[in-house]
């Protein structure tokens, strides 16, 4: 076992949030990994307590941890988007977290709804954009509530924005057998915006000669994520694009319950944070129905993005022998227990 | 056979637009609908001989039909997106086409990719606004090309804009079986537009009090265009959404060969625009190897759009037969022998 410690700051949050981050953890110290953790009550309980969501306070103490674990936010009983906004967009944005790092991987033993894909044939990595486009939350409205009111919403987008995601994903590409990369934007209708992200991808290929690079748009990716997904090795694309993308990509590779990811900041000013893509699912929560593969899955990223590359491969090669144990196990297993069954391999 | 003429605005376009409209007409042609059908040249060909893309005076007597029906548009000899925004988004723009209609629907015999879908599964209409939103081309650049550039692009809302398209979408789920109208949008990150979308559904939802209503964030609903499509009957949403969702179901229900499209002014100020979903498929030009069943799915909508509906179903009818006539007959036939098929079944 590797000896090595890390500074870990775990947000529950709100519906299953709990039980699957519990597993994460469980997980990782069967890896033997050192971990001092702290745990911060962010979410509707605290918003209903205090109103607060992310206080000033909370948010200082997070930038000295190495890294962020979060289950999930979101609850019925809080307003709408509130805790998403406030809480989860607030937390990549102030962080940085200008890469969100999507995996998109049917592993051996996962069921697919596509017919006749094999995981050969789909394995990929959305770099997503997480910190600016139409998730900067430019806009406003004008005589709300009449027959004349106008809503805009706007997309922005900075060279600097643009350029430094775009050479994370070259670098993804780069380490990568296939060495493909696809821009995925809709430069015939966001003319301003896409001319800005062609141009980048453009301008920085030229630093990687091993790297192919081509150019899809968002309404054909989408077909070709269900209908073609061997083209895409690894995708870059905005936080909009990149939000819908991935919800089809967990679709095609198994389904929410295995879909991991990570909000990067890869200059290390700030630490990263690691969640499942699914929400907090309050209609299963209690239960121990939730599926805390993303959750490990998404601290396999974590660990990875701390430096302990060889624990990461340990914990993601127990995922994948369990996945593909369940072909004859079934699914019965309560969320305890799938955690159990990894740790085991893990430590084993 | 009915008796009735129309006047038909015909615009063929570029790569395999001619060859698909072709089959089109011959289908019109064997339902016995009188048609007086003036072709224009507007497309790749036209713009490199004169520079134009969609001249006023075109403009001008195109507002004299009683419909249009469009091929396909664009080629890699035209800079990308000029053909798109100048002549097919202006057509949809200045003829006020504020509903884009396009059913998703898997016919019975088509194979689609994904495994154990069965017809009743996957059976909805998307009602795509298509004068607003992103679309708009509202947006900038500054400093373009520097390190300090910034790209924005506005997406425009309107009360009036929305709740048009909104009403036409309860119209249109008040007739179907099921009654269901779903609003997807990206409500907790686009609040402005979100809200605007959310409050308009449910102040035109007390008029339509046999329909019920329901909400998907635009991830989501992706997700569930792969994964649940039976929770879909009729989905109304943005522009960029709704280009985004009819291209995942033209995957989902068998391929763009066969999803087709209405660019429809329901306040009928102006002629409505039918065209299948796929572009001009340049690759594949001139081999007779397009499927032409998008185009004539299309033109049936033309038909039921101008007020014969009973012409409408029947060529319906005829492609159902001929889809399900595929599974034993494979695909081995050229564009005009489907043409063929199709037009002898609605002939017969
Ligand atoms: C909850 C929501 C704001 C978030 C997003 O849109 O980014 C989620 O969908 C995700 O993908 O992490
Ligand atoms: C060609 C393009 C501008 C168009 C759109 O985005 O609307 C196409 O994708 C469509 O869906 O008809």
């Amino acid at each position: 076992m590797e000896s090595s410690s890390i500074r870990l700051a775990v947000i529950p949050g709100d519906g299953i949030g709990g039980e699957v981050v519990a597993e994460g953890l469980k997980v990782l110290q069967a890896a033997g990994v050192k971990a001092e953790t702290v745990e911060y009550d962010l979410g509707a309980k605290r918003y209903h307590l205090s109103g607060e969501t992310l206080p000033d306070g909370v948010l200082e103490e997070l930038r000295g941890f190495d890294a962020i674990l979060l289950g999930a936010v979101g609850d019925p009983s809080v307003p709408p988007g509130v805790l998403e906004r406030d809480l989860l967009l607030r937390l990549r944005f102030e962080l940085d977290h200008y890469v969100n790092l999507r995996p998109v991987k049917l592993y051996p033993g996962v069921e697919t709804p596509l017919a006749g894909v094999r995981p050969e044939d789909l394995d990929m990595i959305v770099v997503r954009e997480g910190t600016e486009g139409l998730y900067a939350g430019a806009g406003g409205v004008l005589r709300r509530g009449t027959p004349q009111e106008i809503a805009t919403q706007e997309s922005l987008n900075t060279a600097f924005g643009v350029d430094r995601v775009v050479r994370y994903a070259f670098d993804k590409a780069q380490a990568r057998p296939r060495r493909k990369l696809t821009l995925v934007h809709k430069t015939n209708v966001l003319t301003f915006a896409g001319d800005l992200w062609a141009r980048t991808v453009d301008r920085v290929s030229v630093e990687y000669p091993e790297v192919t690079t081509d150019y899809c748009h968002v309404d054909a990716a989408s077909m070709f994520f269900v209908n073609q997904t061997q083209r895409f090795d690894v995708i870059v694309t905005d936080n909009l694009f990149g939000d819908i993308l991935t919800d089809i990509g967990a679709a095609v590779a198994g389904g929410i319950g295995l879909a991991a990811s990570g909000n990067v900041n890869p200059s290390r000013t700030s630490p990263s944070m690691f969640e499942p893509v699914h929400g907090s699912a309050p209609d299963i929560a209690g239960q121990g129905k939730a599926d805390p593969t993303a959750t490990i899955l998404s601290v396999a990223m974590l660990l990875d993005h701390v430096g302990l590359g060889a624990v990461a491969a340990r914990v993601e090669q127990a995922v994948a022998d369990d996945l593909l144990g369940r072909q004859v196990a079934g699914s019965g297993r309560q969320t305890r227990e799938i955690g159990d069954d990894i740790a085991a391999r893990v430590a084993g």
